[in-house]
């Protein structure tokens, strides 16, 4: 076993490094549903948060970067108080436990912030191994949209909402 | 009873009309998850659709801005297939079939744009003339995100995912 990634938050040297897999992910089309082909532009204004949200990065311990995570409030005003998070691990880190270390850390992010709860809007049916993830940290299915994702790979399949409350 | 409200597409002229009752639902916070006190400019951008999204108003006889509605894509990317729809109606304008036309009339445009599916992010548990509203109009509970949303009057209720197929 690989030395667990440390996380730490983003900073502007990184983005050059994330958006590789960012848009790579956004081209397969199987597991996020953001264009698929965004410029860069678009891509950072995507995944880079500013307070009170906040966009971290997993690095080994040589400090390349094997993964990105984004956390913040789901929405605002009345909504303000339930945090959303999203993740995406460099193809070629799978496997290394990238994603769970993420997913951790942005749990503890949000009940550090007070969060009384994380949701995640969009978790695609057929991309099974982060549905099961999500539930390992204790998250569930809170109700699923059916065929309201069009993967490439799979055709249309639903988009699960998850949920846990945190605190 | 009075006419049935007439549907068309809004225009810049509409905006100055929209906005007052856009701004008392922020306020008001039982309904809607926006900012509490958007700046003008933010409601703007937040409620007028651009293609291919939609933005219409529903007026009356005499042409006075009873509510309005806004539609489009829930999500860009493999999402695209799936429409989403909001809707606001005018205090002063309550109980005259305003919200079921808007609500009517986005569906209809969704099928004829060729979306496969209508489905509502976040309808306030406690607004329950709404929820039932959209289910009289086709719209089912997909699920329910417990105490999502800080009601003023209520405390912390659910938000319904809300969900119906086209075509």
């Amino acid at each position: 076993m690989s030395t667990p990634p440390r996380i730490r938050e983003a900073t502007d040297e990184d983005w050059p490094h994330i958006w590789p897999f960012f848009r790579a992910i956004c081209a397969e089309g199987e597991t996020y549903v953001y264009p698929y082909e965004p410029t860069e532009d678009e891509g950072r204004a995507m995944w880079v948060e500013r307070p009170p949200g906040l966009t971290v990065v997993a690095v080994d311990a040589a400090g390349a970067v094997l993964g990105s995570a984004k956390m913040g409030p789901n929405r605002p005003g009345p909504g303000a108080h339930v945090a959303t998070a999203s993740y995406m691990v460099a193809p070629e880190a799978a496997g290394r436990g990238v994603g769970r270390a993420l997913g951790e850390h942005s749990l503890k992010w949000a009940r550090e912030q007070g969060y009384r709860g994380m949701q995640y809007n969009a978790v695609v049916e057929s991309n099974a191994p982060a549905v099961h993830l999500w539930q390992s940290i204790g998250m569930r299915i809170i109700g699923t949209v059916p065929e309201a994702y069009k993967s490439r790979r799979h055709g249309y399949v639903g988009i699960h909402v998850m949920y846990q409350k945190l605190g």
